[in-house]
């Protein structure tokens, strides 16, 4: 399936034109506007062979981040729910735990508690309950729990929480010969699970906070790998762009992100020659997602804060930021 | 060129064929043989449809040691020559290390008493001279000296040292869906200078040895990464399916190494459902390449060795030994 679409879009390719020189809208879930305006012009430029912008095709780097870009991240990080809901799983594995904080307050099942926890705490819960098993072990429980787990507001299954305006850019880049990749402060395990089955991006694409592993036989002698407490990288902020030397070894020609933890990523993309594109989503919608900044009025928040400094930062860099509420025509496919 | 390549390629698996079909030997530097015929009947039955071993493109991933396996690596690996070769640039900007071993017996030429080094010199040699500058700067450097470093034996550059038979199956892999990693105990910086030039294999193929980078800004502002003396990954051994699950996340199909260094590779690849491949370069042929094992008589040697104990284990674990001698019609392209 998917070879078959990679070709399709190579040949579209090689006979000269792009998805949208068949007169198809490529990106019909965004309004008019200069956010649209921006890709287009952008990917124009660096497909067209006569362009002096032009960008060779095995160079055609593009990077996203996931919460807040690609899906919803309020009222919080899924593998953060994910890892709560791990909790108890946990401390049966690990009595000591059960009196200890932050477990006992997520144990308590009391949500305003919860709430209220500090994003050091929600770290500890992170670590305890992402290492210690192997890695076959953890993908096929995050893959159970994704089909059962729904978010409360929407009452759907995580998975289904992606934005179609940009699934439409994610393949209207692939079918110009883009690679996309995410590269996310979330971790790179988890969305691996689930990154080709939601976006069409394969595991090798996804660049995420990253533990070591280490290797070891079991009592039959067969190999494998076991999820070690130790951070290789942490892809957030300057990590981010040291994530994608390590892991892509490219500069991207275009990133989008929505928080100030994108900030490095977008000043590496665009210090690059040629053409370059920079986005910025804004949640100004809280009518169909969600409206927090606090850029522009907006109320705080502790999930993908986007911060006026970091607002006004943009618009003087060229950065484009893409308002949910005036940009896009629909937010999900459903 | 790579795009219309993957173009033809795909297009060839479309209508149903691998390159082979059009009745062309697809690995003509390889005899007839137990070697040729395991990549041959590998492939055919990972990308017969009908076949119970068939394999989705998205997950055929396939990786290569490089020294030794893709291209030369004795009398010393590329990389050290390199290194070496920079010990002076070095000295000048830290006079102090003029005084201090194993920086003084390099400056001295004396080829013999350099080729004594141990590998716990060599690695202080790498590790100075390979961190401390910015990534675009450690890249044009090595870009510059590999269009003039020459290997004295052969007298050749040394990206000109690649075994021909070894692009044969990494061209013969990309034709049928395959996607080739090199996974290298060298540096993963150095080894993407030329990896999609010498190979075909683009930057983001190439799991390697990985220090950290520093994310900065120069004195206009602009953002850059410094190479840092931090070890991230360290690819060899228990390190090379560490390394593949860090950074590609998936088991291999297929994995070719050469050395001990290859052992945990090999068996994590083998360890995988279906029809996997591994092979074993056995350097067999001192008058065309070199002889070192010290497996079946061949001399020792501390570049690349590969232990009786090693070979023993190949023949146990159905792992497939190529003989240089008897299994390549021609070693390089030249």
């Amino acid at each position: 399936m998917k070879l078959i679409f990679s070709t399709l879009a190579m040949l579209a390719l090689v006979v000269g034109g792009t998805t949208s020189a068949k007169g198809q809208d490529p990106l019909p879930s965004w309004n008019d506007g200069p956010a649209k305006h921006a890709i287009l012009a952008f990917v124009k430029e660096v497909t067209d062979k006569s362009d002096l912008k032009y960008v060779a095709p095995e160079d055609r780097i593009t990077t996203f981040d996931q919460d807040g870009t690609l899906w919803v991240e309020q009222p919080m990080y899924t593998q953060v729910m994910y890892c709560l809901e791990r909790v108890p799983a946990l401390v049966k594995k690990k009595p000591e735990l059960q009196s200890l904080e932050p477990f006992k307050t997520v144990l308590s099942g009391d949500r305003e508690a919860m709430a209220k926890l500090s994003m050091k705490n929600l770290e500890k819960i992170l670590a305890a309950t992402l290492t210690g098993m192997s890695v076959d072990e953890f993908s096929a429980e995050v893959t159970k729990w994704l089909t059962t787990a729904k978010h409360l507001r929407f009452d759907r299954l995580y998975t289904e929480l992606t934005y179609q305006p940009m699934q439409e850019v994610l393949q209207y880049l692939r079918a110009n010969g883009f690679k996309t990749y995410i590269v996310t402060g979330g971790g790179q395990d988890f969305v691996r699970v689930y990154s080709e089955q939601t976006y069409g991006i394969p595991p090798e694409q996804v660049v995420g906070t990253a533990g070591g592993t280490k290797y070891g036989y079991d009592k039959d002698g067969k190999p494998f790998l076991t999820k070690e407490p130790k951070l290789l990288l942490n892809d957030n902020n300057a990590g981010k762009p040291e994530g994608i030397h390590l892991m892509i070894g490219h500069r991207p020609h275009a990133a989008f992100g929505n928080s100030t933890g994108d900030r490095q990523m977008l000043e590496y993309t665009k210090a690059g020659d040629g053409s370059r594109l920079a986005m910025l989503v804004l949640h100004d919608d809280a009518k169909r997602e969600y409206a927090y900044g606090p850029a522009e009025g907006l109320p705080n928040t502790k999930v993908g804060t986007f911060t006026q400094e970091f607002y006004d930062e943009a618009k003087k860099q060229g950065w484009t930021v893409i308002s949910m509420k005036n940009d896009w025509k629909r937010i999900f496919a459903f």
